[in-house]
Parts: C-alpha cells; structure tokens; sequence
C-alpha cells in the first residue's frame, strides 16, 4: 500500500494506491502558493489517505511540478516556489516512512512507460500539455536524468527564437511551452477574440476568462478559428518532438495533460510536423495520445514510491 | 597500438595511437562520395597506418558523419551515403581485427569529456562546429544514447520554426545547423556580399568562394559586418544551447569544429544567449572552446576504439 501525491501549479490529487496499481481513495485541493504551507499540504493529504488505508504505508511518492535532484532537492520550480527545500527529507520527518519526490512530467512519464500508452515500448517521452508543458523521458528502459540529477524540463525547448516570452519563469521566448501550452491557447485566443469583436470567441469572453478550455470547447463543436489555434499550438509541438526526436530518438511520444483532451485537433498537426521535420531514423516514432489521463500523475508517484529505499 | 579513423563530410583523417594516448603517425585523404569507394578507403588508410606500426593493432575505431546504432550500422547519414551499411561488419572482416563505429560527433565528445576540455566534469555536451553541426553528450559519465542505439543529432534542434532549409539531407528548416554552421556563415556572407557590392565581402568573393573561412578571417582582421555574422551565428547557438541545458543539464558545453578557431567571436555571443535562456538550475555550464582541435575525431575513435570487445 502506497500513496502517490501529484502536486500541479493549482492543484494536488493524491491516492491510496494498492496492489496491481489500483487507486483505492483519492482526494483533490488546491495548491497553496507559499513553500510553507504547500509542505503542510502534502503532509496533510498524505496522512488523511494513510488513516484510510486497511494497513501501514509502504512509501509515498511525491510528483512536483520542479526540477528535483535525486536526493529530493528542488533545484527550481517554474510554477511553485520550492527552490532549494529538500522535499523528501521535510516530508520523510513528517510522515515517518519512506518518501520519493520526482518531477510531476517524470511521474507521468513512468506511469505511461510502465502502465499506459508506451506500456509496449522501451523508448518514449511523454509531454503534459497543460498551462505548462512538463514531461519526461524513458530511454532503453531508464529515466532520462540530466548532469544534475534531475529530469529534462522538455517545455523549455526553444522553436521560435524571438517568439513571445515563455510563461511561469523561465527566462526564455518561443519555447514550446510559449508556443503550445494552454496559456499560449490562451493568448491566441484572447488575441482572435480582440480581432473578431463579433465572434465566437469574443463572445464567449464576455461571460468569463478565454481559457484553453473554451478554445477547446468551441473547436470540438467545429468553429474554425479554435480549430486553427489548436492546429497551430499542434504544429508548433510537432516541431518540439522533431528536435527531441533527433537528440533522443524514442519509438513512441505520449500527449497527456488537460489540453491533450482535444485529441486529434492538436495530435494530428503535431503528427505531420514532426514526421516532415524529423531526420529520416528518428521520423518513425507515433504519437499517441496519454492513456492515463489524470491519473498519471498519482500512478507514477505510486510507481516511484514502490522503488523508495526504505 | 590502435587506430583511430574519422571520417568527415570532405576528408577523412586517421592516426596510428600509441600508449598514453600518443598520436604516432597521421594520414589524410579526401572522403570519396560513393559508399563502396569509401569503405575501401578507410580500409586502405587503417591498413596503411597498421603496416607503419612496430606491433599489431588491438583494435581499429572509426567515427563517421551519420546516426549508427551500437551494432555498427549506420541508420542515415546527413552527409554521407551509408544508409543500411553495418560498417563494422564490413571493416572487421577487411582488416582482421576488432572495429569499433560510432558518429564522429560523438567520437569527438568521447575526446573532449575523456582528454579534452571537459576532462574535469561528469556530464558534458560537445558540439562541432563545421560544414554541418554534429556533436555528443557525455551524461552522468556515460554517453548518451537514443532509443534507437545510436547517439543524439545536436545539430537539428529546431530553433527557428521558419529559417530557412537545413543543409544536406535533413528536411527540417530552422535547425541550428541551418542557423549556425559553416553553411549557415557562407549563406549569410553571399547575402551580405549581395547587399553591399563594394566592401569586403563582396571583393573577397571575387577572388574565391565566400565561405565560413573567408567570413571568419575578415572578422578577425576587424570587419565589423563579418563579426556581426558571426555573431549572429553565435547567438543561435546560444538559443540551442538553452534548450540542451534544459533537457540535459551538462556541467560544460564545449564547442569545436572548424569554425570554433574564431574563438571568443562565436562563444561570447552563444554563451551570453544561452544564459539569458536557460533556466536556473541549466544555466551554470561553462561554455568553452575544445581542447584538442582537428585531432578529437581520431583521439575519440582511438579511445572507442580501446574498449572494443576482441
């Protein structure tokens, strides 16, 4: 019996995961701004899902949206404030058991490499379409780990070089993330809407904020200028897998996170561009959309629980 | 006693290898451009190169310009035509000994991490630069492999969705080896030789062809317009740079090849960009010149060459 914590930028979910991967109970908040009380947080969901456990936790694996060293240190985190707390050691003394912190996109990344999408494959990188872009690699059977320890922060690949500023803080412009997240959705959208007073999309901003959802809502029921803002947030992914092909060369990419619930709109573009641009022995890999869906998160953390030296 | 061969896009240079890594003899040759007339020249300069030497060869290492899977075979070749040749079949059963092939940028970055520049650090990230943009990853104290055996194409990460064409045979636009190559350099000089028919670009294209070399001598001798070039190049890499740093997170990015002997022209401006891109926890690697010029290849192959099964 283990609990999996998936910490995101507005929310946590967190289950009691049994044997066979089952999740068990699961619970959901919001995500506390400030470093201090997010720690409490995590601390609280984890011991609640461990009062409703039938037997003792093993481990509990913690996904965070930040670059984590293998010693449970975040290095940085781009959507929470985290920098330089040792997560696994504050959580290890409160909780009383062993604790694995991991970057959420890493998370998903083994769920989907273990138990979902690239379940058949020994090569894959996932990417979590959300208002960020996160993701994580599988090479050969392996995590992909970077020089410092922690795992690649894939969103922040740039495609554009003087494209718009990437958002959360990184430093950078026309990364992927900048380009196809759902803030960049976002941005698009509110930019179609100021174009078109008339519009669709306009008019849906007059009864609340143009989120990547409401792009999504209206492309699904067939408008044509969400269709084309997702094609575009697809093609400029496509050219990110292009680049991450030719240095990593997986079999299969896996699209998951909120935004990849769009399907085809975005994968197809995604799709083409990536197979016109990738060089010949790194073209073939699929792309496919997650398999896990939300749960990936909590899965994964599961998964790296299970593996946490006691 | 080994050998060390590197096969480039337009020669191929070879060494005989002594203890401690001794460069004893060298040979050149300019690469012939059909695949059977190459092979036989490679064989030709190893077996040449194993009658100069006073005991027997151990091993032969060859580095070739093409992604080539750890059974030797190469998977595609930007600017050679191996395709499908399992080149250290071929030679073993030529030369009678143990053969050992791998991408030439890797072979450099095997140089750089073991002899070179990077011989301090655990994770490096080399990159040549010349005609096209190779390179290698040295992770963790090992080199970096992708799914499909073989190691990472640096030079085509996309960092201009909308740049114009990759040189040789990759089908992507935009790549940094289409914004920061020797190709990229000379494509920039005929532009601005073009626009400005009486300075010192377009004289010296009267006398010859405008390539990187002529670009790069200019530069040094002053000339504002060909350090802008240069500049410009650099800063491209930089932005390439960034989105490695992100994903890898290597200790020192050392830059070689042809065009890296203008030094501080190309690595200043590439090193400034990439620091205002990376993200924190990526953007403390030095970003040096390599250490051991024209000779990485064959050293790298050399050391290949050295853990080669019997």
């Amino acid at each position: 019996m283990v609990v999996g914590v998936d910490v995101g930028g507005t929310k946590i979910a967190a289950a009691l995961v049994g044997p066979g991967h089952r999740l068990l109970t699961s619970r959901r908040m919001s995500t506390p701004p400030e470093s201090d009380a997010l720690l409490v947080a995590i601390e609280n969901i984890a011991s609640e899902l461990a009062r409703d456990s039938p037997e003792p936790i093993a481990a509990v694996g913690v996904g965070v949206p930040c670059v984590v060293d293998r010693a449970g240190r975040v290095l940085w985190g781009n959507h929470v404030d985290l920098d330089g707390v040792n997560v696994r050691d504050e959580l290890r003394a409160r909780l009383g058991c062993p604790v694995v912190v991991l970057n959420d996109g890493e998370m998903a990344a083994l769920a989907e490499a273990t138990l979902g999408a690239a379940r058949d494959y020994e090569s894959s990188v996932t990417l979590t379409l959300g208002t960020g872009i996160g993701g994580g690699a599988v090479i050969r059977g392996g995590l992909l780990l970077g020089g410092h320890g922690g795992g690649p922060e894939l969103g922040h690949v740039v495609v554009e070089a003087d494209g718009p500023p990437c958002p959360g803080r990184c430093p950078s412009r026309g990364c992927v993330e900048a380009m196809a997240s759902g803030t960049a959705v976002a941005r698009e959208a509110a930019a179609a809407a100021a174009s078109d007073p008339d519009g669709p999309l306009a008019r849906a901003g007059r009864h609340g904020p143009l989120t990547a959802d409401v792009v999504a809502e209206l492309a699904l029921a067939g408008d044509a200028r969400c269709e084309e803002i997702l094609a575009r947030a697809g093609r400029y992914l496509g050219v990110a897998l292009a680049g991450l092909a030719n240095v990593l060369s997986p079999e299969v990419f896996v699209i998951g996170g909120g935004m990849s619930a769009v399907g085809e709109l975005i994968l197809a573009p995604a799709r083409d561009e990536y197979r016109r641009r990738a060089i010949p022995p790194a073209a073939g890999a699929s792309v496919v959309r997650a398999a896990l869906g939300a749960d990936a998160g909590v899965l994964g953390a599961a998964l790296a629980a299970r593996e946490a030296p006691a």
